[in-house]
């Protein structure tokens, strides 16, 4: 098995939508879905939404029905190119005799090929041998290449390379009620005799989308003339020519497309600068050999390889590429953010949640500069956040729970159970623990890059405005002399209230608690980091008084955390009131109870009674946290920690749990790797499935889940290698599993790169000479310096 | 005099539209100008641009006619607020009798307001208060005051609050035949009772311009109610409504006003974010505070103090100001670069030329996040500029001499002479120098800041590639065995080719030629800053073999440089067989000969023929480097360089000078610093009068001249004090002329902040504690260290 290619070697139309989501071509700016492109539009939908998500907005009357779905910006079909023999059919995969079939995903070069042999109805066989890429060092070209090769016949081809504005979103069964057709005509034409364009723009944002395509033919690799019929209608446009095959001889089509979008930078106008970009732009084999070497430098800062097992290293390639392709360097100069499903999935409407506390850790060890512009997205929208947090009658600034283009709350009022077919009120946007994601991820990229500059700019304003907010969603309890934080979420869904309760929202939720402990202390860190000018300006800009900050210490040290059954910690308050769940039960009646929520509400009862929970909660704390760092933050709250209780508690919540989110997973991979190194490994294993084996039966074809994949590749890379950034220092402990005999990577700390290189006996560590600095290193509780250029050797079997 | 202050005491109708580009009021975002508020919008023009120029670009058909002029970004004018006395003329400064008028621009706080008695034809007497700004803080808002306190008089006031999009460009006259209208009207309404909104699109990159306008009455302080009139029109909209005013009894009309464009980040749709805007927009007061804190915040930083000098301090902070509100950190998230006459002067379009080689050392040193950004504006057009070396048989990357949207060659082919009614060939195009400005800027950004990441993604592409196009600029010459630089123009527009030839431009100008050679050599330098791996993938990404770097080194050594006259560099080979030319003649015939070519060519003579140069040329090396730089570079280039050739070609070339350019005198007060003192301050104190005084007679009111603004704050920042950046190292060598009593600043160089306090006879310089690094700093040649919190002192006077 090739580790650097998914492959199928057969055609199965079932699996058709599923691996159309796997094998996404994009390159952070724009994406393309579809495996057959020529295939009608109308069959099957590539929507390849390409901006920022959000401009999709569920709002619904008093009644509870939907009434407005805004837009979610996509882009016209552009790999939609038809052929059929003169008077024959168009070429169907469904409709023909399949004779050899084999697809491969070539990740090392970004390309995505196919090769059919088949018989049509007319006893003609031909080879059909298709080629394509989203350029990933040139963010608004793409290019698709055809090749038919008739095997027992000559005769005219008739061809149709078009463009389609009209198509629909229509990925995910339960948002059919909402509008699926976000884009207007605006104009449409022939620019040269081989180049037309297509010009729309979105419903509501009224953001201009342009596409142009260049179409040529080949024979035998000389390029010919052909007579172009132009085909236009509103939102479409084609060109259709005839081509005269000869038996055995190859005929190539080849299609070169350029995007550009009202927003873009560095243009005049979208349509003209599409026309534009392909009059400069040379044939398929020019720009894929500029792509492929883009790819080809990514891999080698951004691999990660194992050794001795071919699939596991093809799957974390794979999630490696998607994390690629969602965000890259093209995506610095557009305001978005990473969405939970990627650009291509429709699923969640491409908006924003918290999953980017699973994927910026990549990001920040491999392309800063990235991770940089990402969190920007959310200092954009750090005012419409202190809005919301004044509205909501808080201080500071509330980010919401779904983000989207101007950063109000996205999140659905209602939502669908398929089950029941009932809409019920979602109280989802009460997860305020979104807030201290987004202080971890600006902390973890200081600590990683040691920017001061965004920091002073940036990243301290809106880490003390998030601590800010969760100060003030804590509340003092005079009888127990205890800071409380009520009604609010955690990132466990099957629980939004207590039982029989009116209201929504859960009382000291531990993980929300302890972040928020966490988040004060981070940004008391972050105030003492500035110089003492900045920090005046910066605390009279937000108003932001000495008692005040003196108030977080009084929080820090007395903030409540629930204990139950010695030593468990309460997912929250009242937890351990609830009925233990009849596991054994539901999985025989059911099979899947992945989505329990669902299935308990169609039987007229909720999650809300039982101690199950869709995913880890309590457990996030130790998937954040080292047991060191714990122990200190209880330490500061006034509880005794004992490190003993973490596996008591992993056991005692791994029991308890459906495993209904994919990131799911990856957090109880992480938490077991110290202390069950084979039932981590094993867990790892299931959470490489998620996408590529679909195990939630469904969900990946509405789009692959990226933070669950960005979370199995750190496990390799911060959980089994023990990496941790605290202190100005980085740290090393690594605890590999058995399965996983060597570990290679190479991450960049604080401007220098490190080649990191583990067996289950030793820890390698080579540092770059790029900045003149000697770099802390901490293993096992003892500091070592390594100075540019130099090589430290770990024996960690002991 | 206050020094903060820009302040007129009197009306002087002939001295509005110089006062009223004086007193612009922006904040790198949105700029607005007129002193006349209550003017109607066809009497005086606010174009406001606020976006990069070069949304225009000027096309001529075969016969030489204007045929098209594209978009230059406006916005509405939004201070149009007329109010009359009922049945009364609407209030109009030219037809009142003006009883006492006060215009003061506060620069600490960025309000300009005016106070105005006046009687009117029915002898009513009343007092008008104006006051504005716009909003630093919040890119988007600005925010108008009028009080009106009639003195002798009661009775009903009508009041007219609009915004007017059917405003036209017509600040320049010469560009009169253009097209001058560059707005559509899109929609407009009224979204809350006191708010009303417009929407507007630009013509041809259909830009979506938003703005909306909240107007609330005051009556002694207390929010009145008023009955509000619709007034629509396409493309204009205002709310018309009646007050009772009372004798003596102050009225106030608060105006908040938000802008929005459809390529800002963060919103879903220009107008509806708008109105969202301003229904979380408290009033004048509350906005004021705020913005006036920003200003604090940024003069801290931001201010240059001399001693004993107020009307020099006051056009100090005048050009700062200036600087500060063209670009601050509400730019960083636009693509812009620095236009050469600020967003509000019509002139040149908002076109980006190379005075960003006088603006970027000031900001450097102050705000590097945001040089970092409108370096970017360069490294987003690279691709744009590659096509155009192409296209004219070069390799690497050839920038144009004037950019804008898409970064094209935006440079007119015809310009008029006003004073002989002819379109005549402009060939400054060939102004090829601009490319070595850009290179310069990115390396004295990184010199500055250290900044590896940028360099490593950005910063050294650009070099490389600027570098390859220089050097395939050069020819190599046999017979002499030189490298030369054939048919390009230098800075000096006055020649733009040999008398009586056919073809434009110049051999072997002496700043390209040089300017080549520094490029080349710190494109090498640059590439030995990058870690191997990344040295190598970009070298490989342009396809620039070593072979091609072997070859800058030969072009290195090898580089012509002409003299003449003993010591003499000749601004062009040739340049010394061109006639001497007969100043004291013409300046007795005309008086200004600062526009000699027009003169000139009006008589059917040229500028070409003379030993005539409208700005520095030559003597621009003297200004970029200092005598041992420039010894190196010639030593390098093989050829002697004895420092004492510094004054003769200062004399030679002063002589020789019009200074038709408001640079020239920047440049020429520099390079006598070290030689002249006195002569160097009083060229000093004329540069600064400039725009103040108009001292080109008629330029300014077409727009202030940024790049001369930013240069005479320079002189003070790194000529007086001798800073410079080279080896990694702060150099310092202050030489203040006998006019300078006291010269303090602040510069943040490579992450620290240093405080640098200069007398005649000591210098003292202090490290802030920011980042914990030891900066090495250069004292006449010593190396001295200076850790963070430490203070050193130098004795200057020997």
């Amino acid at each position: 098995m090739n580790n650097w290619t998914l492959l199928y070697e057969d055609f199965k139309p079932s699996m058709e939508s599923l691996r159309e989501a796997l094998c996404t071509l994009g390159n952070g700016y724009f994406a393309t879905r579809g495996t057959s492109p020529e295939s009608e539009a109308d069959e099957i939908h590539y929507p390849g939404t390409y901006l920022a998500g959000g401009y999709n907005r569920l709002k619904t009357d008093i009644a509870g029905r939907v009434v407005e779905n805004e837009d979610l910006v996509n882009m016209p079909n552009w790999l939609l190119t038809k052929f059929r023999p003169e008077g024959g059919d168009w070429f169907n995969l469904m409709t023909v005799d399949i004779l050899s079939y084999r697809q491969e995903l070539n990740m090392k070069e970004g390309i995505l090929s196919r090769t059919v042999r088949f018989r049509d109805r007319q006893n003609r066989e031909t080879t059909l041998i298709q080629r394509r890429f989203v350029h990933m060092a040139n963010m608004h070209l793409a290019a698709l290449e055809i090749t038919i090769i008739p095997e027992n016949w000559s005769g005219r081809i008739q061809i149709l390379s078009a463009m389609d504005g009209t198509i629909i979103n229509a990925g995910v069964e339960r948002y059919k009620q909402l509008n699926s057709k976000h884009l207007a005509p605006v104009k449409s034409g022939k620019a040269d005799n081989d180049i037309i364009y297509l010009l729309v723009e979105t419903n509501q944002s009224h953001i201009r989308v342009a596409e142009a395509a260049r179409t040529r033919v080949y024979i035998e690799g000389e390029q010919i003339e052909v007579e172009r019929k132009p085909v236009e209608e509103p939102g479409y446009i084609a060109q259709e020519f005839f081509i005269e095959a000869v038996n055995n001889t190859p005929v190539t089509i080849e299609k070169i497309v350029s995007f550009y979008a009202s927003k873009d930078f560095a243009i005049s106008e979208p349509a003209q600068d599409a026309v534009e970009a392909l009059r400069h732009t040379g044939n398929f084999k020019e720009l894929f050999e500029r792509h492929a070497m883009e790819w080809n430098h990514l891999w080698y800062k951004c691999d990660i390889q194992i050794a001795d097992n071919d699939r596991t290293q093809m799957i974390l390639r794979l999630h490696i590429f998607h994390m690629l392709q969602t965000v890259s360097r093209n995506s610095i100069d557009l305001d978005i953010g990473v969405p939970a499903r990627g650009w291509h999935g429709e699923a969640y409407r491409g908006h924003i949640f918290w999953d980017e506390l699973f994927i910026f850790p990549y990001l920040n060890l491999r392309i800063p500069v990235l991770t940089r512009a990402l969190l920007l997205y959310r200092y954009r929208r750090l005012n419409r956040s202190r809005i919301a947090a004044q509205e909501a009658g808080f201080r500071g600034a509330l980010y919401p729970w779904q983000s989207g283009s101007d950063g109000r709350e996205e999140t659905q009022q209602l939502h669908l159970n398929p089950k029941s077919g009932r809409w019920l009120p979602d109280n989802t946007h009460l997860q305020r623990h979104v807030n201290a994601a987004i202080a971890y991820n600006v902390w973890q990229y200081f600590e990683t890059t040691e920017d001061l500059e965004f920091m002073a700019t940036y990243g301290t304003e809106m880490i003390l405005e998030i601590a800010r907010f969760l100060s003030s969603l804590t509340s003092y309890n005079r009888e127990i002399d205890r800071y409380e934080i009520l009604g609010v979420m955690g990132p466990d869904e099957y629980h939004d209230k207590y039982p029989d309760a009116e209201k929504p929202g859960l009382n000291n939720n531990a993980y929300t608690n302890v972040m928020t402990v966490w988040v004060l202390r981070t940004a008391i860190k972050a105030l003492n980091k500035l110089n003492p000018k900045r920090r005046y300006d910066l605390l009279e800009i937000i108003g932001l008084e000495k008692t005040e900050i003196g108030q977080w210490q009084d929080i820090i040290h007395k903030m409540k955390v629930v204990f139950h059954d010695d030593g468990i910690i309460s997912q929250f308050e009242g937890y351990n009131e609830l009925a233990e769940f009849d596991w054994d039960g539901y999985i025989k009646k059911y099979g899947d109870i992945q989505r329990l929520d669902r299935i308990l509400e169609a039987e007229g009862d909720t999650t809300n009674r039982y101690k199950a929970s869709k995913q880890a909660d309590v457990l996030m704390l130790f998937y954040l946290f080292s047991a060191e760092e714990l122990h200190e933050l209880f330490k500061e709250m006034g509880y005794d920690f004992d490190p003993q209780i973490i596996p008591k508690n992993i056991e005692y919540y791994l029991k308890r749990c459906s495993n209904g989110s994919t990131l799911s997973n990856i957090v109880l991979s992480w938490v077991l790797a110290r202390s069950d190194r084979t039932g981590s490994w094993n867990i790892f294993n299931k959470a490489l499935e998620s996408d590529i084996s679909d195990i939630q039966g469904g969900t990946t074809h509405e789009g692959i889940h990226l933070g669950a994949m960005a979370g199995t590749v750190d496990i390799l890379q911060q959980c089994y290698t023990g990496i941790a950034f605290c202190d100005e220092m980085l740290h090393l402990n690594p605890k590999i599993p058995e399965g996983l005999q060597r570990l290679m990577l190479k991450i960049k700390y604080r401007g220098n790169w490190f080649d990191i290189n583990i067996t289950p006996d030793a820890l390698a560590i080579t540092s770059s000479k790029e900045r003149d600095i000697i770099t802390k290193i901490c293993f096992r509780e003892k500091i070592y310096e390594i100075k540019p250029g130099d090589t430290l050797n770990f024996d960690i079997k002991v």
